[in-house]
């Protein structure tokens, strides 16, 4: 039997242990995994396009499991109540082939990839970061704030979004976290200050939300809404002058805030500085910026922990065969069924 | 909320509405879908190999459904009383990017690999054809039985397998379905007489089981188990000497009887005999040989059907958040978690 985590079973997973633990857990599962990056078979993800949008599978292995997650991206899905962006995941057994786990991964995505901010800022930033500008206030902002909150010990944080709607959803949410709260008027009030800036707008084309002169030395920048072609939210006279960090360049390269610049543009992948091959952060004056866009190893580090910790929980699905004889499929499945006339 | 068939669903509906008539739905199904196979989105399979299987998935769409089947071939699995093969697919709707359906697609892949066989029998074979010699009574045999019987008209089947199990089972199961049956004791025995000879071994390696000289002028031969790199079941002067008919030839030519033939060796699409762009069996004398190896249009045809018979029917997985506003997915999933205390 193959296990499924529904949208209700994860959400009460995860909100009865508090999505803070989570988040920490996952942190430690992504650090494994990125600690044994050369492992994992890492292939493009296979995308299928019509005019309205976009339905890809994201593949991974280290070699003992195997992960695919499907996710779409249709902008025009609001307009019918519809989420732009939706996903599940499957984790299966390499040995065998068989699925282990099928599972809701909206939520867990929106976790992950707050998880993997926070990560690669504990790598990056300044250890004595305290405060966030928060460039959006959406779907990710709250998962973004809970994980900065509890990694990186970020007291305060600044939000702008243009949709005043947006930010008062923020702050509702968020007022419970224990946190300073403050809205700004603009993307340079809420910047203005910041150790870390999180950039997670939907907006779509080429934006330059943030630019090189807003910014204090030292600043993170956590850059999540330039994820994929066409679609930028920084200056290039930031990457000019930044330390740039990336998931997996060659996806990285098409997709990230770096798709502005030459395809020669220096960056440095998580697990080189992960596992000391290379440094992080050069000193506490540099900018340095993670240009997030999603990898599958990260779907594959979310879908581990979920079925460690349901291991057990939830529901059963029969999607694989339980036979005796595997060279008999139909004995046992349609044996009893009505096969005797012909239809002349 | 996303529709699950599980095993237990598809058998029992199969069985209830009976195989033949599926099977026939499915040829309609199929037909209707080759005969407009330009439309469909063809992509290579993406695999991830190990050293002891392989995990395959196959997507395909026609711009307003998308289908992608998970399915692994581990040789080794029925040592510990698994099947080497297994799957399970996925309908969506391309218009929103959401899944429609989950269904397993272990007993669907033989059924529309049965169905698939006919369908190109009907498009090949001598009308006539009343004969089916069975090289191999191994979980695909008794599908190959009834799908020819129903859509060909064969009415008398002699079976070789060398494994007098295999056959005892495929007497067992094939007793009731009204069909003279016989058991060969070679290879030659099996397909002396033939009009169809349906070949579908799970024997690795490239092996020589027919040859031209055993076949009489006019056979059609249904050429199954050659369908992954280094295994074959035709003597290559079978293919010298016949029209040879694929599925999607660029596929074919790595997986396929093919193999061991040069790139540029002449073969139709079965398609292209669908929509009469070009002519199948040249005459009743002509060797034809559809060389099958199973493509992602099969499996969206059949997940086309099951979506179809099951609408209304069977679970509901709440695979995809159900919300309000999609600027807020924190709200409504974990609002009313424990986020306040920071761990300090």
């Amino acid at each position: 039997m193959t296990q499924f985590v529904g949208v209700n079973d994860l959400s009460e997973m995860v909100g009865t242990m508090g999505p803070r633990r989570f988040l920490r857990r996952l942190v430690d599962y992504l650090s494994e995994d990125f600690a044994r990056w050369e492992m994992f078979d890492k292939v493009a993800r296979v995308a299928s396009h019509s005019p309205i949008g976009v339905i890809e599978l994201m593949p991974t292995s280290d070699g003992t499991l195997y992960s695919f997650k499907y996710v779409n991206g249709h902008p025009g899905n609001p307009r019918q109540g519809k989420l732009t962006v939706t996903a599940f995941g499957v984790l299966s057994d390499v040995a065998t082939g068989y699925p282990l786990l099928i599972s809701e991964m909206t939520l867990l995505t929106a976790l992950r990839t707050a998880a993997t901010s926070a990560y690669a800022a504990r790598l990056l930033a300044r250890p004595e970061s305290r405060v966030m500008a928060l460039i959006g206030a959406g779907a990710q902002s709250e998962f973004q704030t809970l994980a900065f909150q509890e990694l990186l010990g970020i007291r305060e944080v600044v939000v702008f979004d243009p949709d005043p709607a947006a930010v008062e959803k923020y702050m509702r949410n968020a007022s419970g976290f224990g946190l300073t709260l403050r809205a700004a008027s603009s993307v340079e009030a809420a910047v203005s200050g910041a150790d870390i800036v999180t950039v997670c707008t939907a907006v779509k084309g080429r934006q330059a939300l943030v630019s090189r002169a807003m910014l204090k030395p030292g600043t993170h920048i956590n850059a999540i809404g330039g994820d994929c072609p066409g679609k930028t939210e920084l200056d290039r006279d930031i990457l000019e002058d930044a330390q740039v960090f990336v998931e997996f360049t060659p996806q990285t390269r098409v997709e990230g805030e770096i798709q502005q610049m030459g395809p020669d543009f220096a960056v440095t992948e998580l697990w080189e500085v992960e596992t000391g091959r290379r440094s992080g952060r050069k000193d506490s004056q540099a900018i340095t910026v993670f240009d997030s866009v999603g990898f599958a190893v990260e779907d594959f580090s979310a879908l581990r922990l979920v079925h460690d910790l349901m291991e057990g929980r939830g529901k059963k699905l029969d999607l694989i065969p339980d036979l005796g004889n595997p060279k008999d499929l139909f004995g046992p499945l349609l044996g009893e069924s009505e096969t005797g006339a012909a239809v002349a």
